[in-house]
């Protein structure tokens, strides 16, 4: 469980009389939280360090200090006057309508972390425990969930987020069952024992004997199937490569560890965020190679950064009332032409005398006119195939154009869904939209996959991980699935388990349902050997 | 032109002693640039008033004017306390990183209007002239063109905004041409004679004779053909409605002067916005009324409410990173079952013992399931045909499941662009991918119209306001075109001059090709009763 909200410091409270002595502790706790936030981004490496970064900045920022200071200087407390000080940001954002900022739930966990350093009680977090639990929130903060422990957590059962949302990656991740969007988990008692069935998305508390038998023969029989290695193939023979996502070099290890043939998305984001200077090209060519060299196969994603992940070496993103929809990706490196140009030569370069076969894409493109522009900078930089990946409707819709001029795709099924379904992967109210099994996604996985005639077309998103998905979109022409590595072996396993043509019948199926349940159902009804798994 | 900048107030700018009258003064200021605000919103009515409320808000919040009130009480002038306090908060949002808000361009337009007001310059805006003219700017703040006089203003053109931006549609239902993401256009010298042309998205300065001549004679047939009257019909006799988009009552003399047949896209928002009580059902059902009366046929829109467009007498919407992709519309109304219960009764009744058929229709309806939903809820408040607006892209791939739960079909193409291609609508720098000739809108306008299954299938979006565009339309089978109406005339015209076979072989065309502009060339090809009618 969560630990409790901290207390609201008493309106009014006063301080000693040293307003300097105050100012100082109220700006050392912010300091400490920023420096926190900090170093468990650092430990943790990957996404969570750019979001936690995101956070230290943010405890740090002048204005916040400013109007605390002025606050003390009134006479309050220190901890009354960072409670203040957020809070006028906060109204301000919350009353003024038009004008909500993103993320307030992000500044009152800054807020609790300042004034508990302030009041001596431990940050808000995940109490330690001695023996192995089933985490249950109502959400989970990033700082929160950087540093779990995996030996420690069995299982994550949340109120909020959806199937692409932070919690459920992590679960994936790690490797344990988790149900999200689960209402009134919250009630359930400290020390209740509870059954989470990742695989239907039930929450049993107090389970039967029976009940338990059975999860536990099931997990025996999955944990057999996992045991399988080798390259990802169908049962009849159809190769289906099974690729690892990596967010840097720290990843290799695991994607090695579960047998990935290649990367299928190396992410770059982590040599351009939360640094105040361009990474130079040589520092750039290390680090790709470090990946390079590990794999035969490697497809590199140029940087993906937006209005939401700026960077602090370019001038300020302009203000985007809906940064999913701005100028992320592809769009951004067009203004920036120095910043991609760079990046490809370190690229080409990294590859040169490796035996790996390297391919480059692009995000967010929409149009074969960008898939165009993009192709072209490759090639100019001595890098062979250049390719896109498949995230935003119209590049599915017009995947023929795209094919034209990109030597591959790649789908990213959890932004393709976010824009098909007009859909905020951030929103958990709204996770039933982002199902992964909705009709209306496969059919644009359809689209892109017939579209590419002929050409490589994988799927990178988080559906890849899903075993009985990952058989329907092999039934719907998709040519290799990349997923965090711990959800390769259960993949592998479902693969070998099917035909060609029963992952063809599960994906019509699957297309012709008009919800996301009963695509799920009809699908595994065509996938036999998944239950015979226990997968 | 727009009018230059308001200066800066030097820093260290200090009040000659009286912080209470100088507090005074900086509160008088903001008040009376809310209540200009609000003033010119009344006068704008409709979707500018909305705007134009929220920034009064803004001006009028409580921790400005704190904030405000602690630099004053620290020595500055009212007017550089004004420059620091928004400074303060504009600061926090830009360095923010992740925590940009939505729209702080919106806050430095209040922050100067409030400095011109201490400085007692003019506020910031477009100059008086005694001459037509053509208005050139960077963007057009909704304050600025609230109020402008049709009569003055022949043409825009701006350097930022797309198809769908405030300027274009502004333009569009003024009936002026206009050019917009025209870049260079402010360094145009004032006084600079300038030719517009709205079709071709040309601007010239310093025309020639000739060319003058051309535009004359261009805009004269133009004129002639805009006075044909009656109802849509091509040239074969095939007919299609042309309806008019409201906002309520006030826009029905103009529907009824341009001939509209009917309204297809009635906006419920003005009754909700801006109040702090629900309007009760009676006072709903004279609203609606008064519209339902004057027309045969209305198409209304449930109310189409979030984050973006808070309601102010429910709870406060949860903090959203992208308003546009996240609880609005039909989403919203869902939490709310009262609000939507009471406006379909409302709208019943108020069609009770007229001669209209009314037609009732769900904003932001993503897949078959709330399709049912709200058809269910039509029906039990006594309405009989209940549609759902496709502006999801998710809506349009899978129409046919839809089809068979609601009674119609309604095209937002404006937010079906900014769905299918990713791209926000209020991004100037994206308005490439706004354009409703993107091939990419149009397959999803087939999918949508082939879906509907012989169902009425209607396009409210601006998209149905262009001639040739609603040429397209209509040959990729949508069977209505709702639009401002201003724009009624045009389309009359050029469906008038085409056969049904012309349309299907211009929507063919558009589809056939890669791009916007390859595509409007080669549909315009095929409707050669265009360019004789000067459209």
């Amino acid at each position: 469980m969560i630990a409790g909200a901290v207390p609201e410091p008493p309106a009014g409270e006063r301080h000693p009389g040293d307003a300097a002595a105050e100012t100082g502790r109220a700006l050392g706790a912010l300091e400490t939280v920023a420096a926190d936030l900090e170093e468990r981004g650092t430990k943790a490496g990957g996404e969570a360090q750019d979001v936690l970064t995101a956070q230290a900045m943010m405890a740090r920022d002048p204005g916040l200090a400013e109007l605390a200071g002025q606050k003390i200087a009134g006479g309050s407390s220190a901890p009354r006057a960072v409670h203040e000080a957020f809070g006028v940001f906060r109204e301000m954002l919350a009353g003024a309508g038009d004008y909500l900022a993103a993320r307030v739930a992000d500044l009152d966990d800054i807020r609790d972390r300042a004034i508990a350093v302030l009041l001596g009680v431990p940050m808000p977090g995940i109490p330690a425990s001695d023996q192995p639990f089933v985490l249950v929130a109502r959400d989970l903060a990033p700082a929160d969930t950087a540093l779990l422990d995996p030996a420690k957590v069995v299982g994550f059962v949340t109120e909020e987020g959806g199937p692409t949302s932070h919690t459920a990656i992590l679960a994936r991740s790690m490797g344990v069952p988790a149900v999200v969007a689960c209402p009134g988990c919250t009630a359930l008692a400290e020390g209740t024992v509870v059954l989470v069935d990742g695989v239907s998305g039930e929450v049993r508390p107090g389970p039967s004997a029976d009940e338990v038998e059975r999860a536990r023969s099931a997990a025996a029989a999955r944990t057999a199937a996992l045991t399988v290695t080798g390259p990802g193939t169908t049962a009849d023979g159809h190769a289906v490569p099974l690729l690892a996502n990596v967010g840097g070099p720290q990843d290799v290890p695991a994607a090695l560890e579960y047998g990935a043939e290649g990367v299928g998305l190396f992410r770059t984001e982590f040599l351009f965020l939360d640094r105040t200077t361009p990474p130079g090209e040589e520092e750039q060519e290390a680090a790709y190679r470090a990946v390079l060299e590990a794999f035969p196969y490697v497809v590199v994603r140029t940087l993906d950064a937006g209005a939401d992940k700026p960077l602090a070496f370019l001038p300020a993103v302009a203000d985007e009332p809906n940064p999913a929809l701005g100028e992320r990706g592809l769009r951004m490196l067009r203004r920036h032409p120095e910043v991609i140009e760079g990046q490809l030569r370190a690229l080409a370069r990294a590859a040169e005398a490796l035996p790996v076969e390297l391919l480059v894409m692009a995000p967010m493109v929409a149009d074969a006119a960008e898939a165009r522009d993009f192709a072209g900078l490759c090639h100019a930089a001595g890098i062979g195939r250049a390719g896109v990946m498949i995230e935003i409707p119209s590049a599915a819709l017009r995947a023929r154009d795209l094919a034209a001029e990109a030597d591959f795709f790649s789908i990213g099924t959890n932004d393709l869904a976010q824009y098909a379904f007009a859909a905020d992967r951030q929103v958990g109210a709204l996770s039933r939209l982002q199902d992964p099994w909705q009709p209306a996604l496969l059919d644009l996985v359809a689209l892109a996959a017939r579209g590419a005639g002929g050409k490589a077309c994988g799927v990178c998103g988080e559906a890849a991980g899903d075993p009985a998905l990952a058989c329907v979109l092999t039934g719907l022409g998709v040519t290799s699935l990349s997923m965090s590595p711990p959800a390769l072996p259960a993949v592998r396993a479902a693969l070998a388990a099917h035909t060609t043509e029963q992952c063809r019948r599960a994906a019509a199926a699957a297309r012709a349902a008009r919800d996301a349940a009963t695509a799920r159902r009809d699908a595994r009804a065509e996938l036999p050997g998944l239950a015979a798994l226990g997968l």
